[in-house]
Protein backbone atom coordinates (compact mmCIF):
# COMPACT_ATOMS: atom_id res chain seq x y z
CA UNK A 1 0.00 0.00 0.00
CA UNK A 2 3.09 2.25 0.97
CA UNK A 3 4.89 2.29 -2.30
CA UNK A 4 1.77 2.40 -4.12
CA UNK A 5 0.68 5.61 -2.28
CA UNK A 6 4.05 6.99 -3.18
CA UNK A 7 3.56 6.20 -6.83
CA UNK A 8 -0.09 8.17 -6.39
CA UNK A 9 1.81 11.09 -4.80
CA UNK A 10 4.18 11.42 -7.32
CA UNK A 11 1.74 11.01 -10.23
CA UNK A 12 -0.83 13.71 -8.64
CA UNK A 13 2.33 15.89 -8.33
CA UNK A 14 3.58 15.44 -12.07
CA UNK A 15 -0.03 15.98 -13.70
CA UNK A 16 -0.14 19.76 -11.36
CA UNK A 17 3.13 20.23 -12.68
CA UNK A 18 1.73 19.08 -16.41
CA UNK A 19 -1.06 21.99 -16.15
CA UNK A 20 1.19 24.44 -14.71
CA UNK A 21 3.06 23.93 -18.18
CA UNK A 22 -0.26 24.32 -20.10
CA UNK A 23 -1.67 27.11 -17.78
CA UNK A 24 1.63 29.07 -18.53
CA UNK A 25 1.57 28.59 -22.22
CA UNK A 26 -2.22 29.86 -22.29
CA UNK A 27 -0.72 33.03 -20.62
CA UNK A 28 1.90 33.47 -23.39
CA UNK A 29 -0.26 33.01 -26.15
CA UNK A 30 -2.93 35.29 -24.96
CA UNK A 31 0.21 38.10 -24.30
CA UNK A 32 1.19 36.77 -28.13
CA UNK A 33 -2.47 37.29 -29.41
CA UNK A 34 -2.80 41.00 -27.93
CA UNK A 35 0.59 41.80 -28.98
CA UNK A 36 0.52 40.78 -32.31
CA UNK A 37 -3.55 41.42 -32.25
CA UNK A 38 -3.35 37.78 -33.90
CA UNK A 39 -6.72 36.23 -33.86
CA UNK A 40 -5.34 32.44 -34.76
CA UNK A 41 -3.36 32.41 -31.57
CA UNK A 42 -6.29 34.09 -29.91
CA UNK A 43 -8.85 31.30 -31.13
CA UNK A 44 -5.98 28.72 -29.94
CA UNK A 45 -6.07 29.61 -26.63
CA UNK A 46 -10.22 29.95 -26.75
CA UNK A 47 -10.83 26.80 -28.30
CA UNK A 48 -7.58 24.33 -27.54
CA UNK A 49 -5.40 25.48 -24.64
CA UNK A 50 -8.23 26.36 -22.25
CA UNK A 51 -10.42 23.14 -22.69
CA UNK A 52 -7.06 21.26 -21.98
CA UNK A 53 -6.78 22.98 -18.78
CA UNK A 54 -10.53 22.56 -17.58
CA UNK A 55 -9.86 19.11 -18.12
CA UNK A 56 -6.80 18.99 -15.95
CA UNK A 57 -8.29 20.20 -13.04
CA UNK A 58 -11.09 17.29 -13.30
CA UNK A 59 -8.53 15.32 -13.26
CA UNK A 60 -6.19 16.01 -10.86
CA UNK A 61 -9.57 16.93 -8.10
CA UNK A 62 -10.57 13.09 -9.36
CA UNK A 63 -6.99 12.19 -8.41
CA UNK A 64 -6.97 14.15 -4.99
CA UNK A 65 -10.41 12.41 -3.77
CA UNK A 66 -9.26 9.50 -4.48
CA UNK A 67 -5.84 9.56 -2.73
CA UNK A 68 -8.01 11.25 0.17
CA UNK A 69 -10.83 8.43 0.23
CA UNK A 70 -8.37 5.40 -0.13
CA UNK A 71 -5.41 6.10 1.24
CA UNK A 72 -6.25 8.46 4.05
CA UNK A 73 -2.94 10.40 4.82
CA UNK A 74 -1.69 12.63 7.07
CA UNK A 75 0.52 15.34 7.93
CA UNK A 76 2.43 16.54 5.50
CA UNK A 77 1.15 13.93 2.57
CA UNK A 78 -2.26 15.29 3.25
CA UNK A 79 -1.03 19.50 3.11
CA UNK A 80 0.59 18.18 -0.08
CA UNK A 81 -2.48 16.89 -1.39
CA UNK A 82 -5.09 20.01 -0.66
CA UNK A 83 -2.37 22.41 -1.46
CA UNK A 84 -2.20 20.63 -5.03
CA UNK A 85 -6.04 20.72 -5.02
CA UNK A 86 -6.23 24.60 -4.26
CA UNK A 87 -3.47 25.14 -6.51
CA UNK A 88 -5.12 23.79 -9.34
CA UNK A 89 -8.09 25.79 -8.72
CA UNK A 90 -5.91 28.72 -9.19
CA UNK A 91 -4.69 27.34 -12.37
CA UNK A 92 -7.99 26.85 -13.59
CA UNK A 93 -9.05 30.19 -13.03
CA UNK A 94 -5.54 31.55 -14.56
CA UNK A 95 -6.67 29.46 -17.66
CA UNK A 96 -10.04 31.52 -17.05
CA UNK A 97 -8.14 34.91 -17.34
CA UNK A 98 -6.36 34.16 -20.55
CA UNK A 99 -9.42 32.97 -21.86
CA UNK A 100 -11.53 36.15 -21.21
CA UNK A 101 -7.41 38.15 -22.40
CA UNK A 102 -8.02 36.41 -26.03
CA UNK A 103 -11.60 37.16 -26.10
CA UNK A 104 -11.03 41.21 -25.60
CA UNK A 105 -8.47 40.35 -28.48
CA UNK A 106 -11.06 39.63 -30.55
CA UNK A 107 -13.12 42.20 -29.72
CA UNK A 108 -9.93 44.85 -30.58
CA UNK A 109 -9.34 42.87 -33.95
CA UNK A 110 -13.11 44.20 -34.48
CA UNK A 111 -12.45 47.60 -34.45
CA UNK A 112 -10.75 49.56 -36.89
CA UNK A 113 -8.56 51.75 -34.68
CA UNK A 114 -6.42 48.89 -33.41
CA UNK A 115 -3.12 49.90 -31.81
CA UNK A 116 0.35 48.36 -30.68
CA UNK A 117 -0.41 46.91 -26.69
CA UNK A 118 3.05 47.08 -25.31
CA UNK A 119 2.06 48.85 -21.65
CA UNK A 120 -0.86 45.95 -21.47
CA UNK A 121 1.90 43.03 -22.89
CA UNK A 122 4.39 44.23 -19.90
CA UNK A 123 1.87 43.63 -17.37
CA UNK A 124 1.28 39.99 -18.96
CA UNK A 125 5.39 39.46 -19.07
CA UNK A 126 5.43 40.20 -15.68
CA UNK A 127 2.15 38.29 -14.53
CA UNK A 128 3.48 35.06 -16.49
CA UNK A 129 6.97 35.86 -14.60
CA UNK A 130 5.37 35.06 -11.47
CA UNK A 131 3.25 32.13 -12.36
CA UNK A 132 6.44 30.27 -13.34
CA UNK A 133 8.76 31.45 -10.23
CA UNK A 134 5.71 30.28 -7.80
CA UNK A 135 5.06 26.80 -9.32
CA UNK A 136 8.99 26.34 -9.72
CA UNK A 137 8.39 27.38 -5.64
CA UNK A 138 6.17 25.14 -5.00
CA UNK A 139 7.68 21.99 -6.68
CA UNK A 140 11.36 22.78 -4.84
CA UNK A 141 9.75 23.84 -1.94
CA UNK A 142 11.29 27.07 -1.89
CA UNK A 143 10.24 29.16 0.44
CA UNK A 144 12.89 32.13 -0.40
CA UNK A 145 11.68 31.73 -4.07
CA UNK A 146 7.57 31.69 -2.70
CA UNK A 147 8.56 35.02 -0.72
CA UNK A 148 9.73 36.63 -3.66
CA UNK A 149 6.94 36.05 -5.88
CA UNK A 150 4.88 37.68 -3.09
CA UNK A 151 6.64 41.13 -3.26
CA UNK A 152 6.38 41.01 -6.77
CA UNK A 153 2.62 41.24 -7.10
CA UNK A 154 2.93 44.89 -6.01
CA UNK A 155 4.36 45.79 -8.76
CA UNK A 156 1.76 44.51 -11.22
CA UNK A 157 -0.83 46.13 -9.91
CA UNK A 158 1.52 49.84 -10.23
CA UNK A 159 1.55 48.78 -13.76
CA UNK A 160 -1.92 48.09 -13.95
CA UNK A 161 -2.87 51.24 -12.06
CA UNK A 162 -0.63 53.12 -14.83
CA UNK A 163 -2.06 51.14 -18.28
CA UNK A 164 -5.76 52.26 -16.77
CA UNK A 165 -5.12 55.67 -16.31
CA UNK A 166 -3.27 56.00 -19.22
CA UNK A 167 -6.31 54.18 -21.17
CA UNK A 168 -9.04 56.57 -19.54
CA UNK A 169 -6.74 59.30 -20.95
CA UNK A 170 -6.94 58.35 -24.23
CA UNK A 171 -10.27 57.12 -24.09
CA UNK A 172 -11.32 60.99 -23.16
CA UNK A 173 -9.77 62.29 -25.65
CA UNK A 174 -10.72 59.55 -28.48
CA UNK A 175 -13.96 58.95 -27.69
CA UNK A 176 -14.37 56.60 -30.91
CA UNK A 177 -11.45 54.38 -28.95
CA UNK A 178 -13.93 53.68 -25.57
CA UNK A 179 -14.71 50.14 -26.70
CA UNK A 180 -10.62 49.51 -27.50
CA UNK A 181 -10.07 50.98 -24.17
CA UNK A 182 -12.55 49.44 -22.37
CA UNK A 183 -11.16 45.66 -24.01
CA UNK A 184 -7.47 46.50 -22.83
CA UNK A 185 -8.60 47.82 -19.42
CA UNK A 186 -10.42 44.47 -19.06
CA UNK A 187 -7.35 42.38 -20.09
CA UNK A 188 -5.15 44.46 -17.70
CA UNK A 189 -6.88 43.59 -14.84
CA UNK A 190 -6.95 40.14 -16.36
CA UNK A 191 -2.98 40.10 -16.32
CA UNK A 192 -3.11 41.56 -12.22
CA UNK A 193 -5.99 38.82 -11.47
CA UNK A 194 -3.34 35.94 -12.67
CA UNK A 195 -0.95 37.37 -10.69
CA UNK A 196 -2.96 37.31 -7.74
CA UNK A 197 -3.58 33.55 -8.49
CA UNK A 198 0.39 33.24 -8.46
CA UNK A 199 0.57 34.95 -5.14
CA UNK A 200 -2.00 32.24 -4.08
CA UNK A 201 0.46 28.84 -4.74
CA UNK A 202 3.19 30.87 -3.44
CA UNK A 203 1.23 31.34 -0.32
CA UNK A 204 0.68 27.66 -0.88
CA UNK A 205 4.02 27.06 -0.64
CA UNK A 206 4.49 28.42 2.99
CA UNK A 207 1.27 26.43 4.14
CA UNK A 208 2.85 23.33 2.64
CA UNK A 209 5.95 23.84 4.99
CA UNK A 210 4.47 25.58 7.97
CA UNK A 211 1.05 24.88 7.60
CA UNK A 212 -1.26 23.85 10.45
CA UNK A 213 0.01 20.90 11.99
CA UNK A 214 -2.71 18.55 11.36
CA UNK A 215 -0.75 15.75 12.70
CA UNK A 216 -0.50 17.37 16.06
CA UNK A 217 -4.28 17.05 16.22
CA UNK A 218 -4.10 13.36 14.81
CA UNK A 219 -1.50 12.06 17.01
CA UNK A 220 -3.70 13.35 20.41
CA UNK A 221 -6.94 12.14 18.99
CA UNK A 222 -4.97 8.45 18.48
CA UNK A 223 -5.93 8.23 14.67
CA UNK B 1 -15.98 8.29 17.53
CA UNK B 2 -19.42 8.28 15.21
CA UNK B 3 -21.13 10.57 16.94
CA UNK B 4 -18.41 13.09 17.63
CA UNK B 5 -18.02 12.80 13.68
CA UNK B 6 -21.74 13.23 13.17
CA UNK B 7 -21.77 16.35 15.52
CA UNK B 8 -18.73 17.52 13.73
CA UNK B 9 -20.13 17.07 10.70
CA UNK B 10 -23.34 19.05 11.86
CA UNK B 11 -20.84 21.68 12.47
CA UNK B 12 -19.14 22.73 9.61
CA UNK B 13 -22.43 22.17 7.85
CA UNK B 14 -23.81 24.98 10.04
CA UNK B 15 -20.79 27.37 9.76
CA UNK B 16 -21.06 26.95 6.41
CA UNK B 17 -24.90 28.05 6.01
CA UNK B 18 -23.94 31.15 8.30
CA UNK B 19 -20.76 31.89 6.41
CA UNK B 20 -23.83 31.86 3.04
CA UNK B 21 -25.87 34.34 5.24
CA UNK B 22 -23.16 36.83 5.84
CA UNK B 23 -21.79 36.53 2.02
CA UNK B 24 -25.37 37.12 1.04
CA UNK B 25 -25.43 40.17 3.48
CA UNK B 26 -22.15 41.75 1.41
CA UNK B 27 -23.89 41.29 -2.10
CA UNK B 28 -27.20 42.85 -0.53
CA UNK B 29 -24.96 45.99 1.36
CA UNK B 30 -22.86 46.43 -1.73
CA UNK B 31 -26.04 46.93 -4.01
CA UNK B 32 -27.24 49.15 -1.57
CA UNK B 33 -24.60 51.19 -1.49
CA UNK B 34 -24.04 51.49 -5.19
CA UNK B 35 -27.99 52.08 -5.53
CA UNK B 36 -27.76 54.79 -2.76
CA UNK B 37 -24.28 56.21 -3.41
CA UNK B 38 -23.76 55.73 0.01
CA UNK B 39 -20.47 55.48 1.08
CA UNK B 40 -21.15 54.30 4.61
CA UNK B 41 -22.89 51.84 3.79
CA UNK B 42 -19.68 50.55 1.15
CA UNK B 43 -17.14 50.97 3.77
CA UNK B 44 -19.12 48.45 6.22
CA UNK B 45 -18.74 46.01 3.12
CA UNK B 46 -14.93 46.90 2.91
CA UNK B 47 -14.20 47.27 6.23
CA UNK B 48 -16.40 44.99 8.26
CA UNK B 49 -18.18 42.32 5.93
CA UNK B 50 -15.76 41.34 4.02
CA UNK B 51 -12.99 40.73 6.16
CA UNK B 52 -15.42 38.35 8.47
CA UNK B 53 -16.12 36.33 5.29
CA UNK B 54 -12.06 36.13 4.82
CA UNK B 55 -12.45 34.37 8.78
CA UNK B 56 -15.04 32.27 7.86
CA UNK B 57 -13.42 30.58 4.85
CA UNK B 58 -10.04 30.16 7.24
CA UNK B 59 -11.97 28.62 9.67
CA UNK B 60 -14.58 26.02 7.43
CA UNK B 61 -10.91 24.74 5.64
CA UNK B 62 -9.67 24.17 8.94
CA UNK B 63 -12.49 22.08 10.23
CA UNK B 64 -12.63 20.31 6.82
CA UNK B 65 -9.05 19.39 6.56
CA UNK B 66 -9.07 18.32 10.49
CA UNK B 67 -11.93 15.92 9.42
CA UNK B 68 -10.51 14.82 6.27
CA UNK B 69 -7.50 14.06 8.59
CA UNK B 70 -9.19 12.40 11.53
CA UNK B 71 -12.39 11.18 10.50
CA UNK B 72 -10.95 9.50 7.08
CA UNK B 73 -15.24 10.03 6.18
CA UNK B 74 -15.83 7.75 2.85
CA UNK B 75 -18.36 7.97 0.16
CA UNK B 76 -21.18 10.85 0.61
CA UNK B 77 -19.43 11.95 3.82
CA UNK B 78 -16.16 12.56 2.14
CA UNK B 79 -18.34 14.48 -1.07
CA UNK B 80 -19.89 16.48 1.39
CA UNK B 81 -17.03 17.79 2.87
CA UNK B 82 -14.91 18.46 -0.09
CA UNK B 83 -18.53 19.97 -1.70
CA UNK B 84 -18.46 21.86 1.45
CA UNK B 85 -14.71 23.18 1.13
CA UNK B 86 -15.35 23.71 -2.73
CA UNK B 87 -18.22 26.26 -2.18
CA UNK B 88 -16.63 28.06 0.94
CA UNK B 89 -14.11 29.28 -1.71
CA UNK B 90 -16.94 30.30 -3.66
CA UNK B 91 -18.47 32.11 -1.15
CA UNK B 92 -14.94 33.50 -0.23
CA UNK B 93 -14.89 34.85 -3.77
CA UNK B 94 -18.37 35.83 -3.95
CA UNK B 95 -17.11 38.42 -0.83
CA UNK B 96 -14.27 39.67 -2.95
CA UNK B 97 -16.50 40.97 -5.78
CA UNK B 98 -19.12 42.42 -3.65
CA UNK B 99 -15.78 44.30 -2.10
CA UNK B 100 -15.31 45.58 -5.39
CA UNK B 101 -18.65 46.78 -6.25
CA UNK B 102 -17.64 48.59 -3.09
CA UNK B 103 -14.94 49.96 -4.12
CA UNK B 104 -16.28 51.18 -7.20
CA UNK B 105 -19.05 53.07 -5.42
CA UNK B 106 -16.73 54.30 -3.53
CA UNK B 107 -14.86 55.76 -7.28
CA UNK B 108 -18.44 56.62 -8.46
CA UNK B 109 -19.29 59.03 -5.30
CA UNK B 110 -15.89 60.72 -5.88
CA UNK B 111 -17.44 61.75 -9.47
CA UNK B 112 -19.53 64.70 -9.93
CA UNK B 113 -21.65 62.98 -12.47
CA UNK B 114 -23.09 60.74 -10.29
CA UNK B 115 -26.55 59.73 -11.58
CA UNK B 116 -28.75 56.90 -9.99
CA UNK B 117 -27.80 52.95 -10.96
CA UNK B 118 -30.84 50.95 -11.19
CA UNK B 119 -30.41 49.41 -14.47
CA UNK B 120 -26.92 47.67 -12.65
CA UNK B 121 -28.93 47.30 -9.26
CA UNK B 122 -31.08 44.43 -11.38
CA UNK B 123 -27.69 42.49 -12.16
CA UNK B 124 -27.17 42.46 -8.36
CA UNK B 125 -31.11 41.41 -7.44
CA UNK B 126 -30.75 38.91 -9.76
CA UNK B 127 -27.60 37.52 -8.55
CA UNK B 128 -28.46 37.88 -4.80
CA UNK B 129 -31.29 36.07 -5.45
CA UNK B 130 -29.44 33.19 -7.49
CA UNK B 131 -26.91 32.85 -4.41
CA UNK B 132 -29.79 32.70 -2.43
CA UNK B 133 -31.55 29.32 -3.88
CA UNK B 134 -28.53 27.92 -4.32
CA UNK B 135 -27.18 27.87 -1.17
CA UNK B 136 -31.12 26.80 0.16
CA UNK B 137 -30.45 24.18 -2.55
CA UNK B 138 -27.15 23.00 -0.75
CA UNK B 139 -28.99 22.84 2.08
CA UNK B 140 -31.75 21.27 1.75
CA UNK B 141 -30.10 18.87 -1.31
CA UNK B 142 -33.01 20.03 -3.43
CA UNK B 143 -31.77 19.28 -7.20
CA UNK B 144 -34.57 20.54 -9.06
CA UNK B 145 -34.07 24.10 -7.35
CA UNK B 146 -30.40 24.07 -8.66
CA UNK B 147 -30.98 23.10 -11.72
CA UNK B 148 -33.35 25.98 -11.89
CA UNK B 149 -30.32 28.13 -10.66
CA UNK B 150 -28.33 26.99 -13.31
CA UNK B 151 -31.39 28.60 -15.60
CA UNK B 152 -30.87 31.96 -14.56
CA UNK B 153 -27.58 32.08 -15.68
CA UNK B 154 -28.38 33.41 -18.61
CA UNK B 155 -30.38 35.93 -17.95
CA UNK B 156 -27.62 37.68 -15.80
CA UNK B 157 -25.45 37.34 -18.43
CA UNK B 158 -27.97 39.19 -20.94
CA UNK B 159 -28.27 42.50 -18.49
CA UNK B 160 -25.00 42.57 -18.33
CA UNK B 161 -24.47 42.63 -21.59
CA UNK B 162 -27.20 45.00 -22.06
CA UNK B 163 -26.00 47.27 -19.05
CA UNK B 164 -22.48 47.28 -21.05
CA UNK B 165 -23.86 48.27 -23.88
CA UNK B 166 -26.08 51.39 -22.91
CA UNK B 167 -23.06 52.44 -20.80
CA UNK B 168 -21.00 52.48 -23.77
CA UNK B 169 -23.32 54.62 -25.20
CA UNK B 170 -23.50 56.73 -23.11
CA UNK B 171 -19.44 57.04 -22.65
CA UNK B 172 -19.23 57.93 -26.33
CA UNK B 173 -21.79 60.46 -26.16
CA UNK B 174 -20.10 62.15 -22.93
CA UNK B 175 -16.62 61.24 -22.46
CA UNK B 176 -16.46 63.38 -19.12
CA UNK B 177 -18.78 60.23 -17.56
CA UNK B 178 -16.11 57.98 -18.87
CA UNK B 179 -14.33 56.95 -15.12
CA UNK B 180 -18.15 56.30 -13.98
CA UNK B 181 -19.16 54.47 -16.38
CA UNK B 182 -16.11 52.15 -16.39
CA UNK B 183 -16.94 52.29 -12.70
CA UNK B 184 -20.15 50.85 -13.45
CA UNK B 185 -19.47 48.39 -16.13
CA UNK B 186 -16.74 46.84 -13.46
CA UNK B 187 -19.73 46.51 -11.11
CA UNK B 188 -21.89 44.94 -13.11
CA UNK B 189 -19.34 41.97 -14.04
CA UNK B 190 -18.94 41.77 -10.60
CA UNK B 191 -22.39 41.20 -10.40
CA UNK B 192 -22.81 39.07 -13.22
CA UNK B 193 -19.70 36.56 -11.57
CA UNK B 194 -21.37 36.42 -8.34
CA UNK B 195 -24.07 34.48 -10.23
CA UNK B 196 -21.26 32.51 -12.22
CA UNK B 197 -20.14 31.11 -7.98
CA UNK B 198 -24.28 30.74 -7.51
CA UNK B 199 -23.74 28.23 -10.63
CA UNK B 200 -21.05 27.03 -9.39
CA UNK B 201 -22.76 26.28 -5.86
CA UNK B 202 -25.77 24.39 -7.51
CA UNK B 203 -22.86 21.99 -9.39
CA UNK B 204 -22.25 21.03 -6.43
CA UNK B 205 -25.55 19.95 -5.15
CA UNK B 206 -25.45 18.00 -8.24
CA UNK B 207 -21.87 16.51 -7.72
CA UNK B 208 -23.30 15.93 -3.91
CA UNK B 209 -26.00 13.68 -5.07
CA UNK B 210 -24.55 11.76 -8.16
CA UNK B 211 -21.07 12.58 -7.85
CA UNK B 212 -18.30 10.35 -8.84
CA UNK B 213 -18.48 7.22 -6.87
CA UNK B 214 -15.84 7.42 -4.22
CA UNK B 215 -17.17 4.50 -2.46
CA UNK B 216 -17.23 1.85 -5.41
CA UNK B 217 -13.12 2.45 -5.31
CA UNK B 218 -12.95 2.04 -1.89
CA UNK B 219 -14.93 -0.67 -1.75
CA UNK B 220 -13.12 -2.41 -4.18
CA UNK B 221 -9.35 -2.00 -2.56
CA UNK B 222 -10.54 -3.09 0.83
CA UNK B 223 -10.70 0.65 1.95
Amino acid sequence: MTRHFDQDLRHIEERFQAMGVLVQKAIRRSNEALLALDRNVAMEVIDIIEPEVDRFQSEIDKLGLDLLALQQPLASDLRLITAIMKNTNDLERMGDKALNIAMRVISIIANPAAKPMIEISRIGNAAEAMVHDALDAFHRKDEQLAREVLKRDDEVDRYRDAAIRDLIAEMTANPQLIQQGLDLILASRNFERIADHATNIAEGVIFLLHGIDIRHHAESMGA
